[in-house]
């Protein structure tokens, strides 16, 4: 045990000490360091470790691969919340939360990969671990390659924060593909070159072939390859795939005939449509067994049919492999589509079906991240936002954010991003927002709609905001009533929580953390609104001075405020078996002011621009940004009844 | 409010940078300073500061002034816990629950006043400050000292955390008194040293004569003395003592008349008794006024009725004082007695009844320990031990406990210094123990009268054991009956505290902390025991393997644990109003070795040794040492009842 603590700090410390720093402040940031309560073993592990300790442990895992996509839009889709046909499209999040131990991003040298477009296996990489908070290979093919623009990506990657890489040799451009001298040539040498360059900074993983590569001389001789490529330097191999258990559980033991003793990862095709398969055989050079072909031709034009026989087929292979012994994890090619993956998964129960939160936000799997255990409340529903905004942070508050110097927030112009703008298109916007505006009471229509989920007075429904581009969460559900009511009346909400005394921190709502635990909340409640309401509040309040923490601040930075000082107020901890109290979640002074500037520009860069200028619709939300407050409140008062929102009944009776 | 978060912790940094730390770690303790949740402004502002803060908020405070005590026992009662006749005699903790502003130490030339003697003004005021937590005030004097002198007395103050000086010229030694050239003749002199050689460093306190120093040409050439005084750097003034509340206005007024604008505290002498006052009116050369005389004489050999007069007396001045709206602090001299002054302040209803805890334990106001807001339970009952241990400490855990490289605690020889000893001589200490032992279960046996309050066979009460020096806390009260049960059956327990869940900070047992917070605690349970017991108890804490940690180590340090790692675990922690959590007390695995030495040496080193060599009783002393356990188990379902008493008995169950 004493070993595993020591050891994640030196780890710690000698990935940082690469990292540039500078060594004088070294020392005390690695104490902060390993003094964060380790709430989740798994962030300070490296991907071999994992994998290691999940084998160890008999635990089944499974494994996801992706290719980068080629537009925008379609990356978009892919890493980001999108509201489309009602339903959310963000494979990341959606197929993350099912517990995979890693996903891997697919390298094409012809789709210029190591870029920063969007679309390039390093963004999407980047963006996997760094905003998803999944533990991510990158591939890289090494073939037709200079030495210098590898070691180019290489370093690129690192600086991104990936750990792992998938070392490939590519597919030769030319027809008839040469060695080169001095070049790369296999991926044996992009194994050597990496582990030259970067000593054990990566994780390492190359390919296997269980029918042997198809331009190998032999399978013996593939097999000699890949011993090579494990001996250079790399920590475990996963598959091409393939159709019958047989061939790779065979493929196994010739493995561990010749002496590769690192794990070996089956790679899993779920058949998903004929031309998939048709497309991929070809590119694989690999046969389709004839019982397969006799089943899948006669129903080729039925993609369901296909899809429920493919689904059928990988269950079966997947139990015969996993019976077997010999396979602890299974790697998946899923061609970025979640529903035949899912299901096999579902039926193998290896889909992790509750995932365990451990922090009530998601967590980051940046190295640089692998700290942080406090955020503001402000970001709850824009943590991609809060991520991109603090990325250039050296340090993540260590179990407490107060700080005499106030935090380096990002400029709010990077904001626009495209991962972190709206992503319905201009006119679902108008429809949900309104294409005309007539009054204030106008948008505190479009407000209350998007509480409520009923449509607005066009018939649709408001599914996103300027300040959440998701439905209302599941814990805010709890407060809809309220919610609906106080909108109604121009209380303008973007932010709640309700109070919670002790629940158990495996309730599926709010629980998160280690089991065992109890979790607490203070309840919270943020919103704009007018000067009329916030004079009245302010009146209100004064009989709540003892209870009731509130921030008010419009967009000139006014700031009216009762809190004592410039302390963070924590609103969200829990307390753990054997472990100090965690507090994540902190309505932070310093940090607001940082957030209103962000929260009153999305009134404007959201809403207002989608109507044309001096039109009466973009005046009212031009008024609205330049009049209105934007208010947080706390009841400190955590095992009592929720006062914040008899704070607002009495506010709207006084103005009666 | 900004203003003063960022004072506090620029007077911190600068404070902090006299100290000699290098400059290069200074920013980032500074960070981790100003982060920690200040719970109680007090600790961070210098005393004119505090008194300032008071005068603007229309609060009535006061302070005492002590001498210190001619031997080394009467040191100890000043300081120290003593059971003295059943009662405790520790006249500072006693005497600072009342909550006095500051208490000041005079300065006696002949005593040797600067030495590390555990009697000199230095040292006393010191373990005022650094154990016993008290703002504290130096006297000293210049007269016939060279500056050489009076600067080392200067650093040494510094250096020992002392931050307040009254500058005082002192008692000339020779019969008739001359100016030296160059040499220290007034106390403006020494306030002119103080501020030109340690600049801001020090608060400073000049003496003021109502009636006028008695060696002055002149009432009025004394006020232009006093003015020099000030204008030379003084923060306040205190005055000697009077007679008449009419004598201290008009100085007052005759004072502001001639420019004097810092406060200015009177000294309140409550007549004590007909020699005492004699003997100061002889030494201040004052007068007594005759209608004072003329009570006092005709009761002069009647001790209780010259002290009720004396009370009677000081409440009505000092309410007059306190009327007239010119003064808001009253000092006190009181002679090192309790009893007097006590009565004067609780009659005046400025005597605090209802003395909050900032914290569970008792804060040091050592400003090296500003920032100490967490401490291992283990030296619950030895606070002074533990600060002791750890005053060569740079930094103060902030926050949190854990830290990467384990604390380096103070050697354990350290520990024989006067003030950790046990307080009660060999001879109390046999009657309390035992004269003989004849088994461990006359070992038993103590335990558990301690426990009870029974008198032993020998008819005496066990007020104190080794590790504990007081009789048991109110909160173990709660406990009582378990506690007896259990230690009968030698589970010999030497800590424990209840588990709570959310109870008023308020609470007048477990509260501690600002008003209108919840305060939480783990069950906890420490104690030594056989080796069969333990072997007993780890079969029955499988059961309870999720619920409870525990610790068990022998004075070899032989360790069982089912702790994860080396984490803390918080067992004590508030949640307030709009600060973060405050988790002041935890069970660290790291620093539980370093109590385990200590708690296995108090059996040798206060029990053992009572007895001869050889004896049959320490013999049975010495194989309790060599072959128990120490343990501590911690219950973390603090929101159910407290299931370790099960956990005991169990046990016990298991071994029948």
């Amino acid at each position: 045990m004493v070993n595993e603590t020591q050891h994640s700090c030196s780890a710690s410390s000698s990935s940082r000490s690469d990292g540039g720093s500078s060594s004088g402040s070294e020392s005390s940031k690695d104490n902060s360091r390993c003094s964060t309560p380790v709430l989740d073993a798994d962030r300070h592990e490296r991907l071999r470790e994992k994998m290691r300790r999940r084998q160890d442990a008999g635990d089944k895992w499974f494994s996801l691969e992706f290719f980068p996509p080629r537009t925008a839009n379609a990356a978009v889709n892919l890493i980001s919340r999108r509201v489309l046909q009602g339903r959310r499209g963000e494979v990341f999040d959606h197929m993350g939360a099912g517990g995979p131990l890693f996903i891997d991003v697919t390298w094409h040298p012809a789709g210029d990969p190591g870029s920063d477009k969007e679309t390039s296996s390093m963004i999407i990489a980047y963006t996997a671990v760094n905003y998803c908070g999944l533990e991510t290979i990158l591939h890289m093919t090494c073939c037709n390659q200079s030495k210098d623009d590898i070691t180019g990506h290489l370093q690129k990657a690192k600086r991104l924060g990936l750990k792992n890489i998938m070392a490939l040799r590519g597919d030769p451009s030319g027809e008839e593909w040469e060695e080169e001298v001095d070049g790369f040539n296999y991926a044996v040498d992009l194994v050597k070159h990496i582990r030259n360059e970067f000593d054990d900074y990566f994780d390492i993983c190359v390919a296997g072939y269980p029918k042997g590569h198809p331009e190998a001389e032999s399978y013996e001789a593939d097999l000699r390859h890949l011993k090579e490529k494990v001996f250079a330097g790399a920590d475990f191999i996963i598959t091409q795939l393939f159709f019958r258990p047989e061939t790779f559980l065979k493929f196994m033991k010739d493995c561990q005939a010749i002496g590769i003793t690192c794990p070996i990862i089956p790679g899993i095709f779920p058949i998903q449509g004929y031309h998939s398969l048709r497309q991929l055989v070809k590119l694989s050079k690999l046969e389709v067994p004839q019982e397969i072909k006799d089943v899948i031709e006669p129903i080729k034009d039925n993609d369901a049919a296909i899809r429920n026989y493919g689904v059928e087929l990988a269950v079966s292979m997947c139990r015969e492999l996993l019976d077997s012994g010999m396979v602890h994890g299974l790697h998946f090619y899923t061609l970025n589509r979640e529903v035949a993956t899912t299901e096999v998964l579902k039926r193998l129960g290896i889909w992790n079906e509750d995932p365990r939160r451990p922090l009530p936000w998601a967590v980051s799997a940046h190295p640089k991240r692998r700290v942080e255990d406090v955020r503001p409340i402000f970001w709850a529903s824009r943590p991609k936002s809060y991520i991109y905004r603090t990325q250039e942070w050296d340090d993540f508050p260590n179990g407490r954010w107060g700080n005499s110097s106030s935090p380096a927030f990002g400029e709010l112009k990077d904001y626009y991003l495209f991962y972190l703008k709206s992503k319905s298109p201009r006119e679902e916007l108008l429809k949900m927002w309104g294409e005309e505006l007539t009054s204030e009471e106008s948008v505190f229509e479009v407000f209350t709609c998007y509480i409520t989920g009923e449509p607005n007075r066009n018939g649709y429904k408001v599914t996103c905001m300027p300040w959440n581009d998701d439905p209302l969460a599941t814990e805010t559900n709890l407060l809809k009533e309220q919610l609906e009511r106080v909108n109604r009346r121009g209380i303008l909400t973007i932010n709640s929580q309700p109070n919670i005394n002790g629940k158990p921190s495996t309730d599926p709502i709010v629980g998160w953390g280690p089991s065992g635990g109890y979790v607490f909340q203070k309840a919270y409640l943020e919103f704009f609104t007018s000067s009329e309401i916030v004079r009245a509040l302010l009146k209100v309040l004064r009989k709540y001075e003892l209870r009731v923490n509130y921030h008010i601040v419009n967009v000139k930075g006014e700031n009216i405020t009762n809190a004592p000082d410039l302390q963070p107020n924590a609103v969200t901890w829990g307390i753990f078996p054997g472990r100090e109290i965690i507090q994540p979640t902190v309505v932070d002074p310093v940090s607001f002011l940082s957030w209103k500037d962000e929260a009153f520009a999305l009134w404007i860069e959201q809403w207002a621009k989608l109507y044309e200028e001096e039109s009466p619709s973009r005046m009212i939300i031009q008024y609205i940004h330049d009049n209105y407050y934007l208010v947080n409140l706390v009841d400190n008062d955590f095992p009592l009844e929720n006062c914040l929102w008899q704070v607002v009944e009495d506010t709207f009776e006084l103005l009666n």
